[in-house]
């Protein structure tokens, strides 16, 4: 018996959303394993009135599945624009039909009855997710400026230690800058990354900078504008994009906004900048980010701070062409707000890359008029926690890397900023307890699924590091000190990326084989004719897999990605403990 | 075994949002009788980052059900304003622990692990739903202006027919007019409608001016801008709300725009305000309302048409102070225009109504940022279906309404536009297949619910009529020819929703009783500490309630609230067929 309660389908969702302005995406989730197959019945809703409705059908594809779930996709252009729709979901007792009242008989009266029917009553470009093209094809870099070089000692702070003298404290300085990372441009370029994230760049106290000071400013410390804009030109010359961080959910205490409310409490202009609960402000009568005192929390409905905060975020556009905004803690701050930044910012630089600091599912902001992606820690934690904690089974993993998907539109998934560390987290091999090869086979899955990946500073020479503040160690330029194999391996994985990153963007995902017994998985990702599938043993046994198993036609040929070298199709591979493999497929041009 | 695969809770949705911006609404769905109870664990997300996170717990409400799930409610204000929540479900087994990462095992370390809860990451006012408080009290009254009355015979058109001298065609006038609807002013309040909504009253050739030739006049058959401005004032003098008809996703082909499209083609200087594929623009080859050709579909993605539209949308309310809009095929216009459409109206006149024409659930549309109301069609039907057609069993019809006010924020369900019929549909009596007991009842049932009622002109008297053009015949103001029990029944319903609306609106709606086999229901309405019993006899049979099994606290006055007659605990009530019958329980003041 078919379990009704479980069928789900959500009208104007990643349910059901336009794709590119005329073609439409559907999804449905069954119970696993409840559904024999789907139909989709489409057609336009005034054909009905005007005497001429005949529905359109077409079988949907099972595209996916969780432990509890199945989902099923199809893809239909209304031919004019207008959409109604249901399903007709079969089982070996029949059908049933299930549209905007719920299941309902499968028979012609409900056919017939247009209200029974989910409408999607016009696709719109205006109303349709779009970012920019070029963040589909980056491999981002994230930098914490003050440890990443320090190309200009007469700037470092008078308190700078050493470079690397010692792990950092929370409030230690090291001297790192904006001549820095000019000065490691040929590195960067080396690397292959072509997208770097800096965070914050402006004035404030603080090491991170998240405390900001004036948000107009370079910090001292970091450089000036005349030193910026010689990094973002030079960034650019090479083909490589910038994003900054903007930290607009607060702002740090030492401010004069804050301080003037400090010294005037009620009689400040600013007084209504801020979420204060009584006057003179103390430790916690206002609202701050987190707990944290020195991190008020600014108040984004009010139409000043408003003007405020946009103006600094088209001055760093208008005058210093950046590529993109990181948005600190963005979760916190209205809608209402970020939608005003979003047209604001397009219209200055219509294809500029917005970047919400988000840790949880983050719908509401990928809609079309926010973000265009979120750092997507939801989608990768499943991966860290299976790769690196070996906490969840690897069928629990592609579960939830599945549900994660399915959750988004394919065109949000497919430009997310995907990462496995940061300035907020353990830093990846010492999530993997130092095991260099988790943290490289943990490092090729990332790079194998659909968003933009990141890594952060170091990973790429075995930087390791505990939370915060030893996550934000000196970057290693010593190359005896660096891990060389490391790096070979990073510059492989990040030319394979761009090499293939069609593919690996908009290709669909498919797991073969997740054997929880074994800790052997396989998928693969494909488009048109090209499959790259992918092997990770994460088990203590070799494993073999017999090419012939696996029914590649015949005339496509076939291939070690990594290295290049064809392979025949009776070829047998074996894949070592804790090591991956790549197979390419495809037919010879 | 509970079933996982249907426990549903849909972050940042009507699941989880602000009701008043601090207090926060939960709500989970679960298969219909898997759970026993549901906790709701609740804490702010960095009280477990600095190490003293201790969830909260209360036990989550069932608050309705349909023939396949169970929805469970509570309601929290975060004292932060921020929130991390999840839920654990109980059943005989034992408990289950649902979060983000979907059903975990109940133990210490899934209760510990910060992202396996959903998050609200913050409760902002700016981005609650909000509507003018005035729409929870309004009883509407629809009139379609060419058939309500007529006061200016002088301005009929040439053509026009005598008043109701017969059955309406597509194409007939009868010269209805504004000075016909200032001329029953008296009426209308006496009758007990407070809000009035008109279909256009600007110029158009037809005689429901749907399509638009100029939006800045009003059509002269009509009247002129002197009549309205008194007929706006004199409404407002006596407490009455005016709403009128935006037509906005299409324009007549009468208009000039279009007209100097038909001349100059691909030369016209409006040939982007349109969606056309091909010059010369024939009858098909431009997208239209519908497949009608005179009503060319506009480009509302046109800065040029957006700001033509809002200069319209914001004349007629700062020269003739009208109090909402209702927007016509709003479905079908993008989301974009009507954000700024919303921004706009709300700036010029803080409380005016946005009512959008949409047949279908329309979540989209209802955030908060778009309109405050909807046609609620989607609501009224399964009422319709069952008082009226007699296709689908109380039972059914519950569980359909249960379904849709859940699938809704509370304060979008206590000021939705709720309607049994309307210029679009077979009049009320025509669907009660003129059994005017049903239509009765169905009205009551309508006006017990939560939502702003409307009632089409004449259904008070008595009219009937079946789809367009029958639906919109004169309206009947000769006395003998009026049904004047009708007359009197509306006049006591209205009355009666007017005096019980705080509990009519935001009271609580409990199902005591769906009795399909003999057609016989009985619901409360319940506030703080009055409640109103609903019975609804729609069987063949008398129905023969005791009071004393209903329970009611001894403490409470009880009384006929139709009659206002007193009753007493032990008393019998009879509820005849095709009845209703509703009884008040109050604590006496």
């Amino acid at each position: 018996m078919m379990e009704y309660a479980a069928i789900h389908h959500q009208p104007f969702s990643s349910d059901a959303y336009s794709y590119d302005g005329r073609t439409v995406h559907i999804k449905i989730r069954t119970k696993k394993g409840d559904a024999d197959h789907i139909r989709f019945i489409w057609g336009d809703p005034y054909e009905y009135n005007v005497g001429r409705w005949s529905a359109n059908e077409q079988p949907m594809r099972k595209m996916a599945a969780t432990d509890l779930h199945d989902y099923w996709f199809a893809e239909v252009v209304p031919p004019y624009r207008r959409l109604q729709y249901a399903f007709v979901i079969s089982d070996h007792q029949g059908d049933i039909f299930f549209g905007s009242s719920g299941v309902c008989p499968h028979n012609e009266k409900t056919l017939e009855t247009t209200h029974y029917y989910f409408k999607l009553p016009f696709v719109h470009e205006a109303d349709t997710f779009q970012a920019p093209e070029w963040a589909k094809s980056t491999v981002w870099y994230q930098i914490f400026p003050e440890r990443f070089a320090n190309g200009r000692e007469d700037l470092s702070p008078e308190n700078a230690l050493p470079w690397g003298s010692k792990d950092p404290d929370v409030n230690d300085f090291f001297g790192g800058d904006l001549q820095g990372m000019i000065d490691k441009l040929d590195y960067l370029e080396d690397l292959g990354v072509n997208g770097v994230y800096l965070t914050p760049i402006f004035s404030a106290p603080s090491n991170h900078k998240y405390d900001t000071l004036d948000y107009y400013s370079i910090d001292p410390h970091f450089g000036d504008p005349k030193l910026f804009r010689t990094l973002v030109s030079q960034l650019h010359q090479r083909g490589m994009r910038i994003m900054l961080d903007a930290v607009f959910n607060h702002i740090g205490s030492a401010s004069p906004q804050w301080q003037d409310v400090v010294k005037n409490g009620a009689q400040s202009r600013y007084k209504n900048w801020f979420h204060i609960h009584s006057f003179p402000v103390k430790e916690d009568n206002y609202d701050r980010f987190a707990f944290t005192p020195d991190m008020p929390k600014l108040n984004t409905a009010n139409p000043e701070v408003q003007r405020y905060l946009l103006d600094i975020a088209l001055y760093w556009i208008r005058e210093f062409d950046i590529d993109g905004w990181r948005l600190d803690v963005a979760n916190e701050v209205d809608h209402v707000f970020w939608k005003t930044f979003r047209q604001a910012v397009s219209a200055e630089k219509p294809d500029v890359y917005i970047l919400g600091e988000i840790w949880h599912s983050a719908e509401p902001w990928l809609r079309g008029d926010e973000f265009h992606a979120v750092m997507n820690y939801p989608f990768t934690e499943p991966m860290i926690e299976y790769f690196a904690d070996g906490t969840i089974p690897a069928s629990r993993m592609a579960h939830r890397v599945n549900a994660h998907l399915m959750n988004g539109m394919k065109q949000v998934n497919e430009v997310m900023f995907n990462l496995l560390d940061s300035h907020d987290t353990k830093r990846l091999l010492t999530r993997c307890r130092h095991d260099e090869k988790k943290a490289r086979a943990l490092l090729a899955f990332m790079f194998a699924q659909t968003g933009s990946p990141c890594i952060y500073y170091g990973t790429e020479i075995g930087l390791d590091g505990e939370n915060d503040p030893l996550c934000r160690k000196c970057m290693v330029w010593e190359k005896e000190k660096q891990n060389r194999d490391m790096l070979r391996f990073m510059k492989r994985l990040i030319a394979l990326r761009k090499q293939e990153n069609t593919l690996l963007t908009e290709g669909s995902l498919e797991w073969n084989l997740l054997d929880d017994q074994n800790n052997f998985i396989s998928f693969s990702r494909n488009l048109d004719e090209k499959t790259l599938i992918y092997f990770f043993n994460q088990g203590d046994a070799t494993q073999h897999v017999s090419l012939r198993d696996l029914n590649i036609e015949r005339n496509k040929k076939i291939y070690d990605v990594w290295t290049e070298q064809p392979l025949h199709h009776h070829d047998v591979i074996a894949v070592q403990p804790g090591e991956f493999f790549i197979l390419g497929a495809a037919v010879p041009v």
